[in-house]
């Protein structure tokens, strides 16, 4: 078939998706909001979340505005395409708004969810489906929003005069260019993340420290005077920032396949048509899995009165059926568009929905209380906090393994299918590094479904805040803790998937850096390139732009003896850990500002036996504005260091770095994340009174709570953020790639 | 001056340091053992210390022996000279030997030191003097034996039949084969190490757990089962470990220099003369070192009833001395050998003699409580144990910055001093990882006296332990106090060195890796070359032997994109972690194993109130056991892993390996270590009383107790560990160089 008549199946999918969001979210609408108290309680926490998403938006904005001016002046000097500017504004605009409808939704759904849950005969099962499918808004957003973005640039670039050429280069062009727009998704993603992770863990954080800690209050405690910020951070971070985090994987993703497939044709001299089947895999398979992602919602329901694995069970049915239909179809689409080696693609893309499963396994294994490393945690508890820290760590260093060796043999094999050979050689290698995007875009392409389990997640916690805060009883409580057990075990699989996704997708990215630098140095011409400060000419811009990988990468001297290599990635590795070290730290300082408010109003009498109500709105205003300050270094740290290692290191220098801060960052993001989730479910384990040493306020539950809160920043700000680390410095390479040349013109 | 008769500078020195070495010893055994009661507590140390070293020394014997056999038939198949196997056991037995000198010498000194203190008149200032010749021992034994198998199988080489070839190559040839003795070394370091650093810190998380937070004994208590076991690790971890790590680094950064040096000048077809000129550089330059150091030793001294500050700089004029006498003779060295660019190598030897002082103090700046970082953690521990974790952890991973920086602005200065120029070629490729090699032997010629500093502090710790539960009072206690806050600094200075010098060593390790690969490819001429299961041929071994590295690095596609290279630099990295998650669980395992039997002997109340004596040597046993059953796999993982490696993943694959092991290790190590200094002197600043919120025994010290027991295993197993691993993968690769292209033969 015609790939471009099956294009129109890209916005067709987009409208889907979006059509159906609205429509979840207007009967979410309709459901009943509870009583007066439940209603107030609500809105705190909304008026807390917009009034927080505001002031992050409005940091960003001058981010925005400032990066969109420099790109403005580097495309009129001819470093960049005129259209950069513009793509990068809508990147990051849709990104955006999807954070900011997923969270808008989750914040009205939650007291609608416990006031669900109040109904004594069918209670669970409405909560459930409510849930979900507030959740669900979050993902289809994120999918309709990305797959518009991208193809409303495709028919633009493809049928103005705004790009030159005809057949493949062209296809490279317009493909190259659309890569860049991932920049403006990425940077919203980082203060989405950075900024909400912040958010989210300074409340937390402050809240238990003194609420259960000093006063062995409950979770949500109304007395607690941070309780409304804890639950606005759930919002801010699980949602909005988990949205902006997969949105930025999910766009970058089909955009690094689709460069990469039309740079494999150009460099093996295709024809046009067999770049445009390239080029339109990725998109049509993203096309195809948000609609029976749509599908797959229908699927989770449940008979009355559904046991806690029932509903799991109707969780996972709506998710494996959509994983089958999307690798049927995606047969299907590759035989379609007239693919040579469908086949071959075909394997990729399987491979990549079996790593994201496997990652997803490995993460519930070592941070679920089911299975020995939890209880190993656990145990350590016995002897104390500090046995319980030293164990966490342990375990969460020794859960790195099965992640890197699936990426790395998940790597191999979607490289040696796209390839169709057994060796590894450089006249395969743009076909293998297509193959390892179209794994990633196959890994996301559930991501409709996927973000719709992890969004339940926050929803559900909130709603068993509401229905604390509201003393809405026992039994109701009894039900929404059954609705958020479910979502922890989804937040830990959702995790998992998150880093994997983005170790993927900036694998993609990083190969589509050659590819920018070629476009940059052809746009340059008759000119000498020159890749930093420090280096000699390699060759004139033209000549440059026809260099297959392996020429580029051996002319350039992009070796491991190189010690610009060597040293870029010391650098990376370091990144990473800086970065982390900034974020835990920011998380520790607005904690502690956190831990002297609610000091001191419940060092009043009446707010302490609830005489009086606590003073919420001072902590959520010391949560908004302790993530809008300290999310600002760690920020322009990823923006700006592979900006300096270009100027100074060069193109080797900037790919050590690339590569060092992927491979470190992933490490790191993973063992941090798994430590954080074995702390939090090794307490749980405790509190379940399974354990032979179990019972709330216990020494032993003690210890297990501090291992807990250390693990908050762990699992909820460091590591989440090092997936967008990973990506955006690729992303900041691939847009400034022309920066790098720049000196050949001084 | 002819390099050869400067050569016999090498043996001369050897020679000298062990007379040293052996004058010290016996001086400190003639010095007064002190009471009944304090032989009787110096004799449970040095028994627990031999019954564990050779419990230990046992396990790695039986190692040794399977992998001199594994070598042996590698050498009869030609995959490896002749003499490895036997040159292999040598280093091995220098490097264990020099661990048990300087042990031995630690377990007679600190019982005298402790004597010495009772001094009422001159005890400080004698005790100073005798434990720093004690430390002394280990120092020049560790260089002199590393001097002296260096030297003597330099000789054995060159003038018996055993290497064939002229001129330069037989030089080549030579210094490789030579290489592959640091293998032996590196072995015995990692069990050294992993074994020691679990030991010592079994018994000092399990002698604080239950003694200081359960029962609120002091350190040190007689009543404390587990302090014998404690001081005993002391020994077994920092004198021993840290003697066995740094030989290695020493012999292994000389070898790596003469190394590459050989193979400069081969392939920039020099002349005899110039190569034998690089290859005594490195070996004259160490034996210089050497010998200043001895008389550095003899500068410490200081007048009567001196001060704290007065005492630190005693130490430092010592170091101070040597550090300026070594850079001013290095220059003469490299004059009087001749060498053309004998003002750029010496200032690569500066800069890595900077860049080890820069190291330290940075080091000092995190983990000493005159700054801010760790004035920070303090206060953290007002909100508990939690934040005290969060903000250890921050900072630690802050701290990894600025050691980054300077390892990559050294290197970056090392290699264009050596290189002569101010741009990255790979034309001056071989001369410029000649001087990155040569920093390191720069950095590390001051070690006589650097490990003297080292040893001093489990020497006056133990002395503190002995005055202790030998109960000499408050007045002696107090000055073997004061000697042991003098030991914490230097340690913490000792630590960031031995990483930093790891780092080094490493990057010359890595560069010499290719000379070893093209050595064993000459060996099989007409053979075609395949360097893994799934690669094709790429040339015939004797044209394999001739290329220079750029076009090595290019024909075997060790560039960036190959997705063996990035996907070995995922391995790497998570190499690290899972060994760091090792050892740390192993310590975990092993402390709780103490914490149970301590607690079972205090549960009798003769015990308790000392009536009783406590059974120290249940304890001893514990942690023996504990490490030998604890570091076997840890150690397989580092041997095992760059031999599979290269088996699926080849050349390509082993490269990315150590890259990503290198950057990841060093910077997981930093980041150990400052995290675990820094919380250890945080409690102590906490106990001075200087901070605004102090004494022993507050709910505030508590959790700042919870700091440094998580520390312990952070700084003392785990993170120096790592300076092994990442010099052990190197050196395994290389020792495995003909194994990678055995394939050729099947």
């Amino acid at each position: 078939m015609d790939p471009q008549t099956l294009f129109w199946l890209v916005p067709a999918a987009s409208l889907i998706a979006l059509l159906f969001a609205a429509i979840f979210f207007f009967n979410m609408k309709k459901a009943d909001e509870g009583t007066d108290r439940m209603k107030e309680i609500a809105g705190y926490v909304r008026e807390g979340a917009m009034a927080y998403l505001k002031q992050q938006y409005k940091v960003v904005a001058i981010f925005f505005v400032i990066i969109a001016v420099v790109f403005g002046v580097m495309a009129y000097f001819g470093l960049q395409n005129n259209i950069v500017p513009v793509a990068f504004l809508t990147g990051g605009i849709f990104s955006g708004l999807a954070g900011f409808i997923g969270m808008k939704t989750a914040t009205y759904a939650s007291g609608r969810v416990a006031e669900a849950c109040r109904d004594e005969h069918d209670g669970l099962n409405r909560g459930l489906k409510l849930a979900f499918r507030s959740g669900a808004v979050l993902g289809l957003t994120v999918v309709g929003f990305g797959l518009l973005d991208i193809s409303a640039w495709y028919l633009i670039l493809d049928n103005t005069g705004l790009v030159q050429g005809e057949g493949v280069s062209k296809l490279v062009e317009i493909t190259t260019i659309m890569l860049t727009f991932g920049m403006g998704a990425s940077l919203q993603a980082l203060f989405a993340r950075v900024g909400g992770g912040i958010y989210t863990k300074a409340a937390d954080v402050g809240a238990d420290l003194v609420g259960k800690t000093e006063f062995h209050f409950n979770e949500d405690d109304p007395r607690n005077p941070a309780t409304i910020a804890d639950n606005v951070g759930d919002n801010v971070g699980d949602v909005a920032g988990m949205g902006a985090d997969l949105y930025e994987s999910y766009a970058g993703s089909i955009l690094a396949s689709a460069a990469l497939g039309a740079a494999a044709v150009a460099s093996a001299h295709g024809t046009a048509e067999q770049g445009l089947q390239m080029v339109m895999a990725p998109m049509i398979i993203g096309a195809v899995g948000a609609i029976l992602s749509v599908l797959g919602i229908f699927i989770v329901r449940t008979k009355q009165g559904a046991t806690q694995s029932q509903l799991m069970a109707a969780l996972n049915r709506g998710i494996n059926f959509s994983g089958v239909l999307i690798a049927l179809a995606a047969a299907g689409v590759l035989y379609l568009l007239g693919i040579e080696n469908w086949l071959g693609l075909w394997g990729s893309i399987v491979i990549g929905l079996v790593v994201g499963i496997l990652i997803g396994k490995v993460t519930e294994y070592y941070t679920s209380f089911e299975y020995k490393p939890v209880k190993f945690i656990a145990e350590n508890a016995t002897t104390g906090p500090a046995t319980v820290i030293i164990s966490g760590i342990g375990v969460g260093m020794i859960s790195t393994c099965w992640p890197v060796i699936f990426i790395v043999l998940g790597t191999i094999g979607a490289y040696l299918c796209a390839a169709g050979g057994l060796e590894f050689s450089s006249a395969n290698l743009s076909m293998g590094l297509y193959g390892i995007g179209i794994a990633a875009v196959g890994m996301l392409s559930t991501l409709g479904l996927t973000l719709a389990t992890d969004a339940y997640g926050p929803i559900s916690d909130n709603a068993g805040g509401n229905a604390e805060m509201s003393g809405l009883g026992e039994s109701v409580r009894s039900r929404t803790d059954a609705l958020d057990a479910l979502g922890n075990t989804t937040a830990a699989t959702g995790k998992g998937f998150a880093i994997g996704s983005a170790a993927l997708t900036a694998l993609a990215l990083l190969a589509s850096y050659i590819e920018e630098l070629k476009i940059a140095a052809g746009r340059l011409g008759d000119a000498d390139i020159t890749l930093s400060l420090f280096s000699g000419p390699v060759g004139k811009g033209a000549e440059v732009a026809t260099w297959d990988i392996a020429t580029f990468m051996s002319k350039f001297e992009v070796t491991l003896m190189n010690p610009k290599v060597l040293l870029g990635i010391f650098i990376g590795a370091m990144l990473s850990f800086l970065f982390c070290g900034l974020t835990m730290n920011a998380v520790g300082r607005a904690a502690k500002r956190m831990v002297e408010e609610v000091r001191s109003q419940l060092a009043d009498k009446d707010v302490l036996e609830g005489r009086k109500k606590a003073d919420y709105a001072r902590c959520v205003g010391i949560s908004t504005q302790g993530a809008q300050r300290e999310m600002i270094i760690p920020s322009l740290i990823a923006v700006v260091v592979p900006i300096l290692t270009g100027l100074f290191m060069g193109v080797a220098g900037v790919f050590g770095l690339l590569a060092g801060g992927l491979a470190g960052g992933f490490v790191l993001a993973v063992f941090m994340a798994n430590s954080g989730g074995a702390w939090d479910n090794a307490k749980k384990f405790i509190e379940t009174g399974d354990a032979p040493f179990c019972g709330k306020h216990t020494p032993i539950h003690d210890a297990s709570v501090v291992g807990d809160t250390v693990g908050d920043p762990f699992k909820d700000t460091s590591g989440p953020s090092l997936n967008i680390l990973i990506k955006l410095m690729s992303m900041v390479s691939i847009v400034t790639a022309g920066l790098n040349i720049v000196f050949s013109l001084l």
